[in-house]
């Protein structure tokens, strides 16, 4: 380690995981008496809320991510490394890689959630979730290549299978991608086919509490609902799937039991801690909460550690009704800033109030032209709200990079309705649409490599 | 097949392979009195020539792609399918699909090429080409990848392979990579890193020739050595690589043999024919040239079979000096055009004169500002012909679709010098810098994915 920032400031800040929580940390001890080094598994930061339109073909993976070393660098302290921690120990405060160990004087955990398949991971190979950029070019795979495979089959019953698409999970992400759906079966890819009508399509979105977007309230849920309906989603709630194999999803809506033929099934039900949760709470004795996440101090650090934090989505902090705090972009970016003007105010002796998360409101798209807006006292929905949501996500994205360049692609698709990356991409033999034993037509589902020296 | 347009118009054109020259061919026989069925294994048409800049960060696959179902969308009498070609009888004038058959009256065969090792194939794992959108993320991949293994690595040696790139081939597409890498380490990523000064990269360009870009008169040749020289590529010319093997690559230049420590090895070499020209030469006995390639007539039909087409990379139209139509975009596109004319004054009775190549110039870019462009009387190179370069290729891309995205990005990162587009993706696996039994630092290769229904 040659490093002339270590010899300034003695004081070391590791983070691990650079998503919002991670990153704006480090953005505010940018200029702080510190020196920070964040890890990530990846190069860059994703702007998860828009990974649903890489999923669907809107936007390229590059539009909605930034490189951390372009972000970062210029802070003279902060020094990126990519990498994974395997593990950590917190009494001699150090971190272990797959080679080499960082010593840390304060730790900010912020690794996140991947998909949860509540006991049910023999789905994940048909029902893909959207967490990484990978994920999402998967379901964009899937979802054109069913297309593909309906336009060459000549089955009535098996064409009708290629053109059913099950979204499982009415949150945000489940009623975005239902919406983005709609939006290519109905009207993006209408006129692109010969043998199929694409406007055949049947677009499922399959929820077990008893509305659509259940953190907001009951009336925006009705109204994101009807929106869902009007672009031709068929909206199922109070619905649990209770299978997904050899190409049929069960569906139970109270006593009544469906058998949906359908060869596209995405997963946006339900998440869980990703693996960073478990190794914290072996080595400090931090509870955890059913899906792992760590349950967290009034100032998010550890119970008995309080110079390591855990915040964002992989962060349980527990609000006066006893509910967490949910797991999106604004709550993980006020954590990461909380946590650093805490870090700052420490070195200078001084104590910092709980961590308040002030709610500036929450939104949801829904198709072309229509949104949920929840901001608390005033609630809106349609295009106004619509208008606001695509204004607040570019803002956001501009912060970091210039994605002007999603401003104009995105003007552009909604005066075309086109959709400049419907690109089927993946490995050359993922690339195309099979030809099973019984002569039927199969897409390759993606499956894991293995890698060696 | 219920579709309208057969009854309409019996004559039936197959064109195989939706590159410049299959594309251009279904283009103009848009209004003709015939249908058209266009096979691709992909559903997108790359514009190749700026693969390169996907490769190296500057742009995403999908601004270089146009989806070929909305390029063709509005042809009534065309029908897209998706899907790869096994075999052809030209007998009963059908082509064989992984099911189904489709008959033809009139076939186009444009399936172009891939990379070729010269008998060295067990190179490819470690010395990629650049022909899909997936070489390109692998090449992204590794260039991205190499510097962050080496800001990790602390022996000096091996940091110095790490930071060492070999580019095998001094045509267009080695003189733009080597141009492209010499900006990102010695430009882009310079204030990136904290242990290593990128600037420090070694870019070698090997060339076999005696000088690089032998397609363009020996002058141009030199001021493109000169101007990747002034970039920091080390250009050696009259230079084999004769061996590639544990990050070492053999190189040997003349009596000289050189062992260069090196774990980044790209290849720009040698293409070979796709398997159709094999297929084809088998059923109808036509001659193939040494890599492969289809030997055509002057009407760019197959001998004896005046109903087969082949143009574009895969075919072999000899010019008066007895040299082979390079294999480039205007050759194809023309190509195409031609093929379609010939079609539709056969169908009226007429005859058409043979093919000729109207060469409207060649053009390859070096680096941010510099180019050579050959005109055959007007000769430019620097800046003003970079310009040309610009303007040329955007045209190209704006005629299929509104690529004015990619204008933006390039007009942003040449005043910036910012590359968006640096992910390092694949599979999240892959993602990684592993650790081998010796303790050292690996990139996993990519590895063929076997594929099961």
């Amino acid at each position: 380690m040659t490093n002339k920032v270590e010899k300034q400031s003695p004081h070391h800040v590791v983070i691990v995981g650079g998503g919002f929580g991670g990153l704006h940390a480090a953005l505010s001890l940018g200029k702080a008496p510190v020196r920070v080094t964040l890890i990530d598994k990846r190069n860059f930061h994703l702007f998860q809320p828009l990974l649903y339109q890489v999923a669907t073909g809107g936007l390229s993976p590059a539009d909605i991510s930034s490189p951390l070393r372009s972000i970062l660098n210029k802070q003279q302290n902060t020094k990126v490394l990519m990498g994974e921690v395997r593990d950590v120990d917190p009494h001699q405060q150090k971190i272990f890689l797959n080679k080499g160990e960082i010593t840390y004087d304060t730790l900010i955990v912020a690794t996140g959630v991947s998909h949860h398949y509540f006991g049910n991971e023999q789905w994940a190979p048909t029902a893909p979730g959207l967490k990484t950029v990978e994920d999402a070019l998967e379901m964009r795979r899937r979802i054109f290549m069913a297309f593909e495979a309906a336009e060459k089959e000549t089955d009535v019953e098996k064409r009708r299978a290629w053109l059913t698409f099950v979204i499982v999970g009415g949150g945000p992400t489940g009623v975005e991608l239902a919406g983005a759906i709609a939006e290519l079966a109905y009207s993006t890819l209408k006129k692109d086919f010969r043998n199929i009508d694409t406007a055949e399509a049947k677009i499922v979105l399959v929820e077990g509490m008893d509305r659509v977007l259940p953190p907001y309230s009951p009336d925006l849920s009705a109204k994101a609902a009807t929106s869902l309906e009007n672009l031709g989603v068929k909206v199922q709630t109070k619905a649990l799937v209770t299978n997904i194999a050899d190409n049929v999803v069960t569906i139970r809506q109270g006593d009544n039991i469906e058998h949906l033929e359908a060869r596209t099934v995405l997963w946006a039900a339900g998440v869980k801690a990703s693996a960073m949760g478990t190794i914290l709470a072996e080595h400090t004795g931090v509870e955890l909460d059913q899906v792992g996440r760590v349950m967290v101090e009034p100032d998010l650090s550890i119970k008995g550690y309080p110079q390591i934090f855990v915040l964002g989505d992989l962060a349980n902090f527990t609000k006066p009704d006893g509910k967490p705090l949910a797991g999106v972009a604004p709550v993980a970016t006020q954590e990461g800033k909380y946590v650093a003007d805490l870090i700052v105010k420490r070195l200078a002796g001084e104590t910092s109030p709980a961590f308040e998360y002030f709610d500036a409101g929450s939104l949801s798209v829904i198709g072309r032209h229509s949104a949920v807006a929840d901001f608390g006292s005033v609630k809106m929905s349609g295009f106004f709200a619509w208008l606001i949501w695509v204004f607040v996500h570019i803002y956001y994205l501009i912060e970091f990079d210039n994605k002007l360049v999603v401003f104009i692609q995105w003007t552009w698709s909604y005066f075309t309705r086109k959709r400049g990356a419907r690109l089927i991409t993946g490995d050359e033999s993922l690339g195309q649409i099979g030809v099973d034993d019984k002569g039927d037509y199969f897409i390759a589902p993606k499956i894991k490599v293995s890698v060696k020296a």
